[in-house]
C-alpha cells in the first residue's frame, strides 16, 4: 500500500493553477457565510447549560467558527480571518483560566466549558488546529498569552488533570490524546505530544467505575495515541462501539495523524500497524448503506451518514494521503461536501477527471478485537445492476463497550433504497433538548440494547447474558463457515454458545444468486438447541407496511405489552396466529419495494404481530412493527426463512411489478443432530437444496447422506444442489 | 390568452433541426426498450381476472404498446412499429368479437376486455389513437377489418349499449366520450363523433343507481363531451372530485381535445367555454406540493404526482398548444418524461433554453360546482426562499360525488418536503391484486371517508351529514372573507352551517407573515355552536413523531379504540391529558423538520393522542398519530391554535436550528356573538393582536370595539395590530 507524504496548504504557497470547482464554490460560499460572523459580536458565554442549551451550543458554534477562520486564512491569506481567531481565542483567555468544573456535574468526568471532557477535547482539537495555522502571524506576547492562559492549561486539564478521561482505550480518550497532542504540535511543545503519544504513565486504577454510557474505566497498562491504534481497533480496521462512534472517533485520529505526518514524518504514522488507519478508513466506509448511511449498530442514531464531518475527513484524508482509491472518489461525488484543506482540494480537482462510474462494493468481513479474537461483523451485499441492490449485515462482534446491545447473530438487511429488516438503532435524540437533554433516552435501555429490538432468537424471554454488559464483553461467537463474492452464493455462518447459559444458537445466512432472482435470496437458517425445555422468539423488524400475512391474525379488542421486561413491555400485541401449515409467508411493501418472507413452521408455532409504544407515554420510541415468530416449551428448535425481494410499485403508473413472490414453497427433508437438509422450490420449476453439516465445520471433511433414497457426497459443511424444470440431473 | 393551433407530426414531416436532449434521449431509450417487445410473442389472453391479474394487467400493457408502437412509427416512419400495431390490433379483430361481458360482473357497468366499462374505454382510446397513427399503412381491407370488427362494436358497446356508464358528468364518461370519439376520428365515422360530443339523446333515467363508489349514476339532459366541458368543471377549472381524480380524467379530455383540434378546428375546442380546459390544467396543476404530489383530497392514493401520464400530458398539451407558460416549463423540467408526441418535442426544445428559475405559486382559490356556487378549495402559499414553503389547503367544496369524504372545514399542511398535517387519503392500494383486487378497502369507508379522519371538528362524535352522500351532496359552505398574496397576511374564513344540524362552523386560517419568522405562522380559529349541547372534537393528523407535549399525558395499560363507528372504531387511544392550564403547546419532528403548535385552551379540554389500527387485523391502514383535541357538553366552542415552523435537523451533523419554538403565548382578550379578540406574544417581545368581526363579513362595515380599556376602530370584519417590543405604539 502506498502511503503518500502529506503536506499542507499554508498561506505563503500559492494555489495550485485552476481551482476545481467543487473546492471554489466551497470556499466562495463559505467566505460570503463567514461574512456574517466577522460583523458580529463575539459570544463566549459562562459555561452552564446542557448539550442542546444556549452555552453548550455556542461554544460548538466557536470551535467551528475558529476552525473555519483559520482555514480561510490558510487559503486566501487574508488577515481579517487571522484576526477574528485571534480574537476569539483571546476572548477564551479571559474567560477559561477562571473556571471551575461546569457547573452541572452529570458526567463521569466533568469539563470546564462543557458538561462533560469530551466536549473540551473536541474544543480544544479544532482550537489547537486553528491557533496552528495562525501562529506565525501573532507577535511573540500574544503567542503566549494564548499558549500559557489557554491551550496549555487545557491541555494539562484534560491529561494529568483527568487520567479517568485521558487513559482509556475509548473514543473519549482519543479525542483527548489527539486533543493534547494537537496543541503540542500547533505551539512546539515536544512534552505534550509525547503525552498524547505515549499516555501519562500513571498508576492510578479506575477498575469498577463506570462513565454515563454504563461502559467500564478500567485502562490498561498501554494509553496515548499509539495505544488507540494498537487496541481501539481489530487488525481489519474494525471499531468495536460500531460505525456510529467510529465515524464520530475517525475525525481526531485523522487529523492528528495527518498534523504528525506532516511535523514528525519520521513517525511514519500512516504505516503505522499495517496502515491501520487506512483498514479504519475502509471497514467504517464499508459498514454503510448504498445511499452512504451508517449502520445503526449498538447506540447509533438514524440518519448519520457519510456527509458528516468524520467520514468527509475519511475519504478526503484516505484519498490525499493513503493511495488514491476510485472507491473514495465516487463516494466524494456522492458527499455535500469536501474538507477546506489541502486534502479535500486534491480530491475535489480528482473529482473533475473522474468517470463518475459506480464502484460496486464487495461482501466482506471484519474481525472484531485487537487482535481479532473477538468474532466479527459480515457484510453479504449482491448488485445485480447499480440501481438494485441487497445487503445483508450480520454482526456476531463484542459487546461495543458501554454502547453495546445484546444482538449477537441479528442482522440488519438493505436495499438500494435502504432499511428492509432494521436495527432499532438508540433512543436518542442528540442534542433535541427537550427530549431529555439530548442525552440517551431511558428506553434506551429499557428497550434499544435488549435483544428483542434486535432480529435475533431470545430465549426464554431474557436478553443475551441477561443484559450484563460485563459478562457481554468477554464472551464473542465464532464463525463457523463464511464464503463471500462467489458467482452462485455467498454465505455466513456463526455460532453463539455463551450467550444463553446452556444454549447453542447456530445462524446460517445465504445470499443465493440465481438467474431467476432479480435479487439474490436471501435464505435464514436458525438452529437452537438447550439442555432444558425453553421458550424461542425471532423478531424481524421489518419496515414498511405488510400487504398479506397467510396465516390469518386476530386482533382483541384491547391490545396489552407483550411483557414486563427486557424490552417486552415497550411492545404492544397488535395481534397474532397460530399458524397450522407448514408453509407460511408475510408480504410487506418497504419504501415502494415489494418483500415477501417465507416460513417453514411446524405445529404450535405462533406468530405475533406487535408495535413498539407500550410504557412509553412520553413518546420516546418510534411506533415501528414486528413479526416474532414464536416456538414454545421445546429443546431443539429450527427457523427456517427465506427472503424474496420481488416486486416494486411505481407510484405515479400505480403499477406493480412482480407483486407477487415466486417461491413455491420451503420443504424440510432431513434434521438430525449432524445434517440438516432443506428444499426451496421456484414456481418455475427450479429448486434448490441446501444441505448442512451441523457440526464439523472442516472444509476438507468429505460427508455422505441419504435423503428420500437418494445418496448425497459432498466435501466442506455446505452442499447446494440446482435443479432445473423438469430436469432429472442436478445442475 | 393565445391559444395556438396545433399540428401533430406525422412519418412523412422531417424532424425539425436538431433534437431536444431530453425528447432525444427518451425516443432513443424507448426505441432500444421496445425491440424486446417486438421480439417477444403477442399475447392476447381472454378476459378473466380483476385489477392485478394477468389477463387484467396484460390488456392494460397492451394499450401502452400500441400506443407506444404507434408513436415510433409516426417518429421514425419505420415500418416494423406500423406493423407490430397491426398485428397487435388484428390479434384482438381474433378476440374482441366473441366476447361476453366478463365473467367477474362486479361492476356497475362490466366491460369485455375488463371487469368494468371504465378501463375497456381506456383500452379503445390508447387502440384508436394508435389505430389513426397508422391507418395510412394498411390496406383498405385491412382498415376494415380493425374498424369493423373492433373499434366499431367496441365504441357501439361503450356508448349506445352501455348509456347508464356514457351518459354521466363524470371521469368514466369523460372516457367513455373521448374513446368513442377518438374511434370517430381514427375511423372518420362522422356519427361517432357527433355521439361523443353531443351524446346519445337516450330517454333512460337510472335515478337512485350507483355505481362501485358509491356514487349516484344519476344523469342529466346534458351529455356528451361538451356537457362534460360544461359540467364537469367549475369555472374556475375545479374538478369536484378532485385532483387524484382529475389527473385520471385529464388525459381523455387532453387527447380528445388536442385531436380534435386538429381534425376539426372549427369547433375551436381549446377556447371552449373560455379556455375551460386551461383553467382544468392551471387547476390541477395547482393542486400539488412543492415537490409534485397531488394533494390527496377525497378518495385518493398517495404518491400520485406530476409525473402520472395525465399531468405530463397537461403540462406538455398545455404548453405547446395553450400558450407557452414558463410555470408549465418549470414542471416539465422537473418531470421524469416528455410524451413522445409533437407537444412534448416542442416543450423539450423550450426546456434546453429554459434558466431553470423557480415559478413560485401564489396562493390561489377555486370556486367549486358547474356554476361556481358549491363551495370551493382555497390554497394558501408562501415562500420565503425557494426551497423554505409553507403551504396551507383548506377545503369547503362540494362533497365530490362517490369520491367524496365528509371533510369540510378540513385543512392540510405541507412544507417544501411534504405533508406536515395530512390528509389520510383512501384505504386502497391501487392494483395491488392481494389488497383486496387493488380496489377500495373496507377501511375506505369505515375510515378514510369519516370526518375524523380529517383535520376538521366532529360533533357527537358523527360525521358530516351523518356520512350520507346524498345529503352532502346537495350543500357547501360559503366563503366569509378571503385574502391572497398580501405582503403581512393571507387569510381565508369559511363557515359551514349544512353538515350538522343545527350546528354553526366557522373556521379561520391566517397566514401570518412577519420577519421575525422564517416561515408564516399559521392562525387557526375555528368556532362552533350549537342549538343543544355537545361535544366537539379537533384532531390535527400530524406527520411524523412527537418531541413534547406541554401537558402530562397518561397511557393506559390496555390500549382500547376510541369508538365504535363512525371511523373512531380504527383509533387506538393511545395516550390522554387533562388540559390543566390555558396556554398548551405540542411539538413534533416531521421529515427534519420541528414545528409546534400552541393551544389556548379553557378549563376541562382534554386532548386525546391516537393512533390508527384498531379493528383492522389486515393491517389495511397506516399506523398513523393523531392529537385531538376535545371540549364536551358545550353549546359554543372556540379552538385556538397557532402552527409555527420553527426549526429543523441535520443528521449528519446531528445539530438542531431552533429547536424551541419562539411563541410566549396566547391571550383570548375577547369572545361575544358579534367578535373575537386574541393576542400572541413573540418571546422577542412582539405581538399580533387579531380581532374579527363574527358576524359581518363586509368590506365596508366599520367597527368599534373597547378591550381592555382600549378602543379599536377599522373598518372589514379583520382587524391585526401588530406590536413590537418596547412600543407603546401600533405598527
Amino acid at each position: 500500500m502506498g502511503i503518500l507524504s502529506g503536506t499542507d496548504l499554508t498561506a505563503q504557497e500559492p494555489m495550485e493553477g485552476k481551482q476545481s470547482s467543487k473546492f471554489a464554490q466551497q470556499l466562495a460560499q463559505t467566505q460570503k457565510d463567514f461574512e456574517k460572523i466577522l460583523a458580529s459580536e463575539l459570544s463566549v458565554p459562562l459555561p452552564k447549560d446542557m448539550a442542546g442549551g444556549f452555552s453548550h451550543e455556542q461554544h460548538k458554534r466557536n470551535w467551528i467558527y475558529l476552525q473555519t477562520g483559520a482555514n480561510l486564512y490558510t487559503l486566501t491569506g487574508e488577515a481579517k480571518y487571522a484576526n477574528f481567531v485571534k480574537n476569539l481565542l483571546f476572548a477564551y483567555t479571559d474567560l477559561y483560566p477562571g473556571l471551575g468544573l461546569h457547573p452541572s456535574r452529570k458526567s463521569y468526568a466533568p469539563g470546564k466549558l462543557f458538561w462533560q471532557c469530551l466536549n473540551d477535547a473536541n474544543w480544544l482539537l479544532f482550537a489547537s488546529e486553528a491557533y496552528g495555522n495562525i501562529r506565525a502571524s501573532l507577535s511573540m506576547q500574544e503567542q503566549e498569552q494564548i499558549e500559557q492562559k489557554l491551550i496549555k492549561p487545557m491541555a494539562d486539564f484534560l491529561s494529568i488533570e483527568n487520567p479517568r478521561f485521558f487513559s482509556r482505550i475509548h473514543n473519549h480518550s482519543t479525542w483527548a490524546c489527539a486533543a493534547v497532542g494537537m496543541a503540542g504540535l500547533a505551539m512546539d511543545d515536544s512534552s505534550l505530544v509525547s503525552k498524547a503519544l505515549y499516555g501519562l504513565k500513571h498508576t492510578q486504577s479506575f477498575e469498577g467505575q463506570e462513565d454515563n454510557d454504563g461502559g467500564l474505566v478500567k485502562t490498561r497498562k498501554e494509553e496515548g495515541f499509539l495505544a488507540q491504534l494498537d487496541f481501539a481497533f481489530s487488525p481489519d480496521g474494525f471499531f468495536s462501539e460500531g460505525p456510529y462512534y467510529h465515524r464520530y472517533a475517525i475525525y481526531p485520529y485523522l487529523i492528528f495523524a495527518k498534523e504528525l505526518n506532516r511535523k514528525k514524518p519520521e513517525l511514519q504514522i500512516l504505516a503505522y500497524r499495517d496502515s491501520i488507519l487506512k483498514r479504519a478508513i475502509f471497514s467504517l466506509l464499508n459498514q454503510t448503506d448504498a445511499n452512504g448511511l451508517v449502520f445503526p449498530i449498538n447506540d447509533a442514531q438514524k440518519g448519520m451518514s457519510w456527509n458528516s464531518r468524520g467520514m468527509i475527513a475519511a475519504v478526503n484524508i484516505g484519498y490525499a494521503y493513503m493511495g488514491k482509491s476510485p472507491v473514495l472518489l465516487e463516494i466524494a461525488s456522492k458527499q455535500d461536501k469536501v474538507m477546506l484543506t489541502e486534502a479535500g482540494r486534491i480530491i475535489a480537482k480528482d473529482l473533475q477527471k473522474s468517470n463518475g462510474k459506480r464502484q460496486l462494493r464487495p461482501s466482506i468481513s471484519f474481525r472484531d478485537g485487537w487482535d481479532g479474537s473477538k468474532g466479527g461483523l459480515t457484510i453479504l451485499r449482491a448488485a445485480s445492476t447499480p440501481d438494485q441492490e441487497l445487503c445483508m449485515v450480520l454482526k456476531y462482534s463484542s459487546h461495543g463497550g458501554g454502547h453495546g446491545h445484546f444482538d449477537r447473530l441479528s442482522y440488519s438487511l438493505y436495499d438500494e433504497q435502504g432499511e428492509v429488516f432494521q436495527d432499532y438503532g438508540a433512543a436518542r435524540w442528540v442534542n433535541i433538548d427537550q427530549k431529555g437533554g439530548g442525552r440517551y433516552l431511558p428506553e434506551n435501555k429499557s428497550f434499544s440494547k435488549h435483544t428483542i429490538a434486535h432480529n435475533t432468537v431470545i430465549v426464554n424471554r431474557t436478553s443475551q447474558n441477561n443484559g450484563k454488559i460485563g459478562k457481554a464483553e468477554d464472551v464473542a461467537p465464532y464463525v463457523y463457515h463464511a464464503r463471500e463474492n462467489k458467482e452462485d452464493y455467498d454465505l455466513v455462518s456463526v455460532v453463539d454458545s455463551l450467550s444463553y447459559k446452556g444454549v447453542k444458537l447456530h445462524r446460517t445466512v445465504i445470499m443465493l444468486k440465481d438467474p431467476v432472482f432479480p435479487k439474490p435470496l436471501l435464505v435464514d437458517l436458525f438452529r437452537g438447541s438447550s439442555g432444558a425445555k425453553a421458550d424461542w422468539e425471532l423478531p424481524f423488524w421489518y419496515m414498511g407496511q405488510m400487504i398479506k400475512c397467510s396465516p390469518p391474525l386476530h386482533q382483541e379488542d384491547k391490545l396489552q405489552a407483550l411483557g414486563k421486561s427486557y424490552g417486552y413491555q415497550h411492545i404492544w400485541l397488535e395481534a397474532m396466529s397460530n399458524v397450522s401449515v407448514a408453509n407460511n409467508h408475510f408480504s410487506w411493501m418497504a419504501n415502494k419495494r415489494i418483500y415477501t418472507m417465507y416460513s417453514w413452521n411446524p405445529e404450535g408455532d405462533k406468530w405475533f404481530m406487535g408495535r413498539l409504544g407500550a410504557n412509553d407515554s412520553n413518546f420516546n420510541l418510534r411506533r415501528d412493527p414486528v413479526l416474532i415468530q414464536s416456538k414454545e416449551d421445546k429443546k431443539e428448535v429450527l427457523f427456517i426463512n427465506c427472503i424474496e425481494a420481488h416486486g416494486s410499485y411505481d407510484y405515479a403508473s400505480e403499477i406493480p411489478a412482480s407483486p407477487y413472490g415466486m417461491i413455491e414453497g420451503i420443504e424440510k427433508n432431513y434434521d438430525s443432530k449432524k445434517y440438516l437438509c432443506i428444499t426451496i422450490m421456484h414456481k418455475s420449476g427450479r429448486s434448490w437444496r441446501i444441505i448442512q453439516a451441523n457440526e464439523n465445520p472442516s472444509e476438507e471433511q468429505n460427508h455422505k447422506l441419504e435423503i428420500d433414497s437418494r445418496t448425497y457426497t459432498w466435501k466442506g459443511p455446505y452442499h447446494i444442489i440446482t435443479k432445473s424444470k423438469n430436469a432429472n440431473k442436478d445442475e
